[in-house]
């Protein structure tokens, strides 16, 4: 039994009844699409992506040609751990049962995080985590009464979607906390996506949050005011705070969950209830670096987490290794990407190390079509072991944020990478790829500090 | 004293000289400019590069500001081991003298092969070696007496050369030896390759060699034979067969070549004769797969060698590991890389191995600007260790070989990598990128050979 048919739910669903035939697998999804992109949304809603479908992998008849039992509209309201059972309810008509299960799979995703303020429920205020509510968000933004949109929060989301807007011609304001966008990134990369955000016309309030949402006589939705008091007149508030883990039906059970307040699980995505599997963004991973366990949103680590508990139950024998924070965006004609730990992570997990900041080119400067490239690099002192990196550029640039990612995973020092066997051909990258060039520099900063 | 001024010359010069501002560097060049991408001269002859200016990293003048005595057009033309003297000549005027050395760095770089049959040297034959090459081609390319170009040679630079004439509007024919062209890539994927350079109107004559060049009443290359008798009309004649180290002084003086031809070098670039160092296409390096020493001809070892052999002299300390075979090449809007070992080199290493072929798109199918991708990767039997990796597709596809060069290079399995942490967002990859869907496969051919 697996309750929630998105990228997780849907993995582990597939790859059970693929590696087990005779399972009698049944899978709960109460939204309108199994195995969808959700990271698409802001791209449909930006008119990038053409319908909706587009972003569907598998939909519930194709899991049904596979043999899985997808019971749509049917939302989990209840998990009997001592009975083995769960209860449904459908939300067309309302009726209710309860449904037996050997093993079950919770792969309940996530909710978006709403700030405890006054006016935040009002109409008007758009969370954007599953499909229906990116239905429900363009709605409003083709129904012609909307001008003035304001993003609360400049993560990846929020920029996503601020992008999406703007893009429509919307009048669009990015209202965030930190002192630059996306505030896992150290701020003189931030710096250059702020730069890049602006450049699209899209007004950023930094360092700033937000206090309250006013809502008209209507009832709707219309300004956001901030701590420091700015009011920023709104037809429409979207929330881009991201998400945090769905762990109601898990709490309500008594299927333990972390200490970062997801659901607890090892290695083989195993709750700590015998038979009870969870995957996605419900669930913490252990991040390789810091040691700590976090909760990480997104959905390549759902497919891989499903894909582990669905082999598990099927017989076979998977794991998922954890993460070390790997992230990716585009804004615009803008990149950015970053692995490891930030500065400020690498800090709060009680690294001492030195930073190397280059700018480059992402081909031979020479050759046309070269653009600009700032790769970030921060290693551990003495060991020069490379323990974060942040790239943020313009075409061609972010991809190779995953040649770092793998040196981390390998715990790499800075010195040997300079020495890796990287692609060279002018229209691919300058000689000295810039991220040889950085951790030419970082290994520098390591040999100076220990001089 | 260095001899030979482009990437491993002028990189051991630069690092000798930083490291240690006392000693006297003197660096000698016979050809026109220190420091070029030899990389970027068929760019240049396609018109995509405006000027050889732009392919200069580094002027005599701006070698000689940072200390370095620079004697341009002039030959080494002997060393002289026991009294520590190199004999030169300068190419202008003949003048000749002997200079005294304490540490020797042999940078010659490497000459293009020319196949041994009748006609090859004659004139309207070029060779694209050294920026005089590409000048000297370029200039019959001017003339305007050229309308049908045969390229001997269907590898890299064959390829990149015969696209340059075909940008240009020439009527260009490729002869190669193997059955696809780049015969380092395994046939599924030079196929690819092969449809994309016969898009670009470029005519492929395949498994056959080349038997002769006949020579016209002019004395002037008018035709290629092959070995199968067909007749290619020639204006112009380009030899892109690749290159062979430059060894002959090294031979002369009794600086001892390793197994493969190239000069032999341990580690840190030292040559068997002590103070002597060499480094570039005229050495010979260690494979770190195969366990053999070979010549791979490519600037970017060549700037890391150098670099290596100038901090040794300069007193520090540093290592060139070896390489994996890493190669990246773009043939007009199609991009083709590879990495560790080619299905008949995994064989010759004596590795028993399963390979697996995925065809998927660069960004999530959905995306606007989406390309097909295809990923090929050899991974040893039972260890699934990856023993190489090939990908051929559109735009945003070859680079991603970095991550599988770093994979080999820290010997991961198949199935490690598929839990890699890359980086995912739609206009990036698809959620499952196409290199782990590529290892998720190899890993099935693994299990099933096991099974």
């Amino acid at each position: 039994m697996v309750i929630g048919g998105d990228a997780a739910g849907g993995s582990a669903a597939s790859q059970a009844k693929k590696r087990r035939s005779d399972l009698d697998v049944v899978m709960f999804e109460r939204g309108r699409a199994t195995s969808y992109s959700a990271c698409g949304i802001p791209y449909w809603i930006g008119g990038a992506v053409a319908s909706e479908q587009a972003l569907v992998a598998r939909t519930p008849d194709q899991h049904r040609a596979a043999g899985i039992d997808v019971r749509m509209h049917t939302e989990v309201v209840g998990i009997d751990l001592d009975r083995r059972t769960v209860r449904w309810r459908e939300l067309d008509g309302g009726r209710e049962g309860d449904e037996p299960f050997d093993d079950l799979v919770y792969a309940t995703g996530s909710v978006p995080m709403r700030p405890p303020v006054p006016g935040i429920d009002a109409a008007g205020v758009y969370g954007v985590q599953v499909l229906d509510d990116g239905v429900a968000l363009r709605a409003e933004l083709d129904s012609g009464r909307v001008q003035r949109v304001v993003v609360v929060g400049g993560g990846y989301i929020g920029l996503e979607l601020a992008e999406a807007c703007r893009t429509r011609g919307f009048d669009v304001t990015v209202v965030d906390l930190s002192a630059t966008p996306v505030g896992t990134f150290d701020p003189d990369i931030g710096e250059f996506i702020a730069d890049a955000v602006r450049g699209e016309g899209i007004h950023l309030v930094l360092s700033d949050g937000v206090a309250a949402v006013e809502v008209g006589a209507d009832g709707r939705a219309c300004a956001v005011v901030t701590a420091s008091g700015r009011e920023l007149p709104a037809d429409l508030v979207v929330l881009g705070l991201g998400v945090r883990p769905d762990v109601r039906l898990a709490t309500e059970a008594g299927i333990p969950l972390g200490t970062s307040g997801g659901v607890a699980v090892d290695t083989r995505q195993r709750t700590q209830v015998d038979g009870v599997w969870a995957a996605g963004d419900c669930v913490e991973s252990l991040h390789r670096l810091s040691g700590q366990r976090m909760v990480v949103a997104l959905g390549t680590h759902a497919n891989k987490q499903g894909r582990v508990a669905g082999i598990n139950i099927g017989g076979g024998y998977a794991t998922f290794p954890g993460v070390i924070g790997t992230a990716i965006t585009k804004i615009c004609d803008t990149e950015a990407a970053r692995t490891g730990l930030s500065s400020r992570e690498a800090e709060r997990a009680g690294y001492s190390f030195v930073t190397a900041v280059v700018d480059s080119t992402t081909r031979a400067g020479y050759f046309p079509g070269s653009r600009p490239i700032r790769v970030k690099m921060i290693a551990e002192r003495r060991s020069g072991r490379l323990l974060g990196a942040q790239i943020v550029g313009k075409q061609a640039s972010a991809k190779r944020i995953d040649a770092l990612a793998i040196c981390i995973w390998n715990e790499m020092s800075v010195d040997e990478i300079l020495s890796l066997d990287l692609s060279y051909a002018p229209p691919f990258s300058p000689v000295w790829d810039p991220v040889l060039i950085a951790a030419r520099k970082a290994f520098d900063a390591v040999e100076a500090d220990v001089r």
